[in-house]
């Protein structure tokens, strides 16, 4: 796993997001929430800014009004000469990017948190693609500590090769935390306390940091995003039947040739003919019909997470 | 319990109906299926015919395109004088009224069931306000006695002070089949296969019922709307908080005064305060937080269902 060395400056521009999928709600009523009670963002070295990223589909309760806002964050998006009819999300996007970046530049904010749901049961997930993995994954540990009965996973989502196009991509450095299973335009409140709880953990993280602290270095999980799986289809592009019960629910669970993976309406089931095991995320995600994925394989890594040292730029250190 | 005699004559004319909400998967799915497939849904006395009832919304994967078609079959739409400006669910309303009615007319299909599903933990529902309630109440007997693993419940939903808006009441008679819970937009395997052996049942039903069989009398719980109760709200109309933990999932379970039933995002309670106990339904149910809409509060009613006598036109019984 390569990475950039990890930031070495204090985290003073940090920004919570939600509704960047307009029907995910946990991330959408936090951040309708602190933007009046911004309370809860402030820490000793930094406050950190809520935003609703998607007003528009969030009024809706649609995930987007033109386009998944989420892929837009790519710089021929962000560059390209504004016109009249511009999706709404690219239109967006850039404002984001005025408001947050600009994406690539010195100017742009230190960390963005950007909060989402799935339909999928992949309880909490932390989604990085990032170059500074070493400090997510110290700030994924951080919150696997914190919280013990929560599986927290880590999972790399994005090889170097593509453009990023996430929201997060703006910063200099962020995450993307899931949580699932919610259905879309549904708050559950055991949802919302548990992503509450992990945003407040996130930023303790981030003020521990910039207060000098270190973190040694240790060894954990993770996983590694290695391709998609189609639903069955009919000759019409249709569904020809959908995700198997024995793999729905079963995010993140081994995945072995042979298992079943589609129950056809016809009654036959389809087995994984891979040939290795691989684990699955996203299973049944409603937002991925479209973009005719019924599940992420992913492969579990081991990964030895070198020691996150201390900011040594403090006044007291530099003396 | 008010209700009309039961059929006199054999329900031949009958129609199985998915997608009325475009994003209740099990419903669309089915109907796909069986438009391309319908040999599932013949018997010997009739063939029920499968209908996608919003084909635009079901399309976009949304519950509709510009207003709710399950409530748009009142007479007041469906007579009304069609203009280029109606709404899409306007316009489908009277094909459908075409197709299936008119509403009100000896020409009306027997019997419509349609199918729905809720992201609530309903199980599976059948909902009447059809006047032919008697018909009603033995079909969902029939469903218990032939699944006795899954809850069947039967829900009285509206008064006979309201005029009729959903679906069925374009037909002589007909039920809303709820099965829940299921995120929109996403297809279980297992509930599609619920849905559709329960359809099965239910056209195996109307075929007895077709070949002269009559049905004795009988005891059953049932559940009558009473009302809803909405969201807790801000003072500009959001939400101040979601469903409570100990309500969710809960529903049809008695709900006693001074429960819980909202937790504020000021982490307070908000407890029930009526003076008796009611039994929560569609708790949580997506669709319905732009209806206002927390969930239905009813009641549980003891019914007596009287006998359902077999047809006597039969040329055996007629010589």
């Amino acid at each position: 796993m390569t990475s950039l060395p990890a930031p070495r400056e204090p985290l003073r521009r940090v920004a919570v997001i939600g509704g960047t999928h307009g029907n995910e709600m946990c991330g959408v009523h936090l951040a309708r929430h602190w933007l009046k009670a911004p309370g809860e963002l402030q820490r000793a070295s930094f406050s950190a800014m809520p935003v609703l990223a998607n007003p528009a589909a969030t009024a809706a309760c649609r995930r987007y009004m033109d386009r998944d806002l989420n892929r837009t964050f790519t710089l021929t998006f962000l560059r390209s000469e504004a016109t009249p009819d511009d999706p709404y999300e690219v239109t967006r996007a850039r404002e984001l990017n005025q408001l947050l970046g600009p994406k690539g530049t010195d100017q742009a904010f230190d960390f963005i948190l950007d909060l989402h749901n799935t339909t999928a049961n992949t309880g909490v997930c932390i989604i990085s693609e990032s170059p500074y993995t070493v400090f997510n994954l110290h700030l994924c540990h951080y919150l696997q500590m914190q919280n013990p009965d929560l599986p927290c996973r880590f999972l790399e989502y994005e090889t170097s090769q593509n453009e990023t196009y996430s929201l997060e991509s703006v910063s200099k450095n962020g995450i993307a935390l899931e949580i699932g299973p919610q259905p879309q335009g549904v708050l559950r409140a055991d949802l919302f306390s548990q992503v509450r709880a992990l945003v407040m953990s996130i930023l303790d993280f981030i003020e521990l940091f910039n207060q000098g602290k270190a973190f040694p270095a240790f060894e954990m999980e993770g996983y590694r995003k290695l391709g998609a799986v189609d639903f069955p289809r009919t000759s019409d592009g249709g569904l020809a039947g959908t995700v198997h019960p024995r793999l729905q629910d079963h995010d993140f669970e081994p995945l072995r040739p042979g298992d079943p993976i589609f129950k056809l309406f016809s009654g036959e089931d389809v087995l994984y003919e891979g040939d290795s095991i691989v684990y699955p995320v996203f299973v049944n995600e409603a937002a991925y019909y479209e973009k005719h994925v019924a599940f992420l394989k992913s492969e579990k890594i081991q990964i030895s997470v070198p020691a996150l040292p201390g900011l040594t730029s403090s006044p007291t250190v530099a003396s």
